[in-house]
């Protein structure tokens, strides 16, 4: 298993790592099978989405908040991040993926997400392929 | 890896696809593992889901537009459908449903559903078997 | 693959699935791969979140209650219980977890759980190990 680490800077963020797990996947030497990216965090979650206009990050961000936000009233847990323990499970902490000839199969303007919902934080995401 | 085509009739839309990956599974020869059925796109997702009573989809289409409305002021994303990579991200571009018996492993009630949220379109299904 | 059951005694709970699971993950004698976790139902889910503070998954489920409240007037499915099937495909029927080591490979306060959104209800979780 191989593990890496994301500087966040903002409470709220995504982080383009596609060029990070595809790097990974080429020096494996796994030609078909499919990778598991997930982070162990419970504040944090990975998805895939548009990562050729930045602004779909950013609104898909903004409209997180809106469902979500920071201070409601009813949470109860102490540390005042339930909106971002929310978001998380809302999101999912992992993604599978295929490969196959030795690359990502993703989708023309799939990128690949580090989602940030407490930080800054360093954050750690894991990876693991297996062999089809 | 397999890739077979839909083509969606409306803007957002559920679409029963359990058959064709029940077919692929069984033409496959994998008699237990696990599949992984992926959308290579940034605004349609996959589900599993009730498939018997077609109001639930409904339901779910109509609660996800309005907690992600297609025409909210703050979104920046020059296409105008930000609504529908919200809704990608939140369902998700892909599950994982173990194999066994040579079938899909399925609950009663559970059907496969590809979600189409800025269609019409003809969209792309990839799937991936691997063995136990 | 493995399939044990999980009784719940509320409407909307979230059940602490980890020690079952990685009991199963010992004693399959997989040492490192992959665990898909995946209930075969469509009004309850699977996540992965902070499990120490009970408070987390109950400002969660509060959340998702408020998102996706259970009496709204445009729901047409007839069994009235559509906000479970809308809270079911929001956060997901299944998690792919990394095995490592002969254990889950999980983060600091993560724990599984078992989402249960229209009990009390007797839930069937269904775990399949793949080696890498």
């Amino acid at each position: 298993m191989t593990v890496f680490t994301v500087q966040t800077y903002r409470r709220n963020e995504m982080l383009d790592i596609t060029q990070k797990i595809q790097g990974f996947i080429s020096s494996s030497g796994v030609k078909s099978g499919l990778v598991i990216i997930y982070v162990p965090h419970t504040t944090a979650a990975i998805t895939v989405n548009e990562g050729h206009d930045l602004d779909v990050a950013a609104d898909f961000l903004e409209k997180l908040s809106r469902l979500a936000p920071q201070g409601e009233q009813f949470y109860r847990h102490f540390e005042g991040n339930s909106d971002a323990h929310v978001k998380a499970s809302l999101v999912g902490c992992s993604v599978s993926l295929p490969v196959d000839n030795s690359s990502l199969v993703l989708g023309t303007w799939q990128k690949i997400f580090l989602c940030e919902f407490d930080g800054p934080r360093t954050r750690k995401v894991f990876l693991k392929v297996l062999r089809a």
